[in-house]
């Protein structure tokens, strides 16, 4: 899928952390394909790393931050070897539409971000992120067309340093059997496992 | 990839929600390209999600959680719509090694662990299911063929109701700019953003 053998888009849209390009419209494939829908939060999220990707030293062994559980996730875990359950990304409920690449072992890094004065100048963009009209009455195409346009003239990159205690690796630990539901859990959460405590997802028979 | 096409394995050892069905080695490759190697968990993790799959109602719209952030929620990217970014997966740090898909409108679902009784009965994955041995000790190649050998005989399947208040979708509600960092973010976290209510990751420049 390099964009050399898509006739739908000119320009590559996002390469990956190996180097494969993808053109506009194969990506919104790929998109839809592991996202469920051509969300424009991915769309631009795919570009946030992209951009992030190139600032980064070749070779260096990253891990990344989503400010946001949403879509800046699926755009790492599609562009990057860090995913959910790899350890690899953490995800945080910042609520800010940001997401870092870093150094795993020195936390030296970027970080990209949409920036609120740069996407004032795009009517289509401006209206989705700051959800001025509802939803029904968006025009998808026009801002995926304009989200192809703008690039990444609406983001903004800096320079961090990740704190030191999230550079820890998060260990399991010695696991033991919990009392009540008698399985397998981390004996660091307690004497029995969270579930038990009161944090259980599921209501009681 | 389907599994009629793969000459390394005689049987399906999962399929995704859309039925296609993979080989153990050909799942092993799909592992590594996503998760970037062939964690254990991760194969025993999609077991786990094929049982639940085959479990649920057909043609139900379903979300999942998972009750660990090790593996199992990329077990759950791999063969289902749920990913981390589109709000259809919940990833907890409940400790358990088990995973749940449920209806998103009532919660019906089913969840599957491991479970402990009859895993030991499996020499290499008790060993390393509870850790009984360093990682540097552990025959890779031996845990993965046992997992193999097991299949779902490790497992255990239970009927669950997911509590409502997880069911409720999460809004982000309106984004105003925080007046700290000029970024946007969801006004109902507060009157300014969380990273700078000290939330961030980063250290201060």
């Amino acid at each position: 899928m390099q964009t050399a053998g898509n006739v739908h888009s000119s320009d590559d849209w996002v390469r990956d952390s190996k180097g494969t390009a993808y053109g506009f419209d194969a990506f919104l494939e790929r998109i839809t394909a592991f996202h469920g829908y051509p969300a424009p939060g991915l769309v631009i999220g795919a570009k946030m790393v992209d951009l992030a990707l190139h600032a980064m030293p070749s070779g260096c062994l990253f891990d990344a931050i989503a400010e946001t559980g949403h879509c800046l996730p699926d755009a790492i875990q599609m562009l990057t070897p860090c995913t959910a359950g790899n350890g690899w990304l953490k995800v945080m409920d910042l609520g800010r539409f940001a997401l870092a690449l870093y150094d795993k072992y020195n936390g030296d890094g970027v970080r990209v971000f949409i920036h609120t004065h740069k996407v004032a100048a795009w009517k289509e963009i401006d209206s989705w992120f700051f959800k001025r009209k509802p939803k029904a009455e968006q025009d998808s195409d026009a801002l995926l067309r304009e989200i192809q346009r703008a690039g990444e003239k609406i983001l903004q990159m800096e320079t961090i340093r990740v704190q030191p205690r999230l550079m820890v690796k998060d260990s399991v630990g010695t696991r033991g059997i919990c009392p009540q539901c008698g399985e397998s859990y981390p004996l660091k959460h307690g004497s029995a496992c969270r579930a038990c405590q009161g944090s259980s997802p599921y209501a009681t028979a």
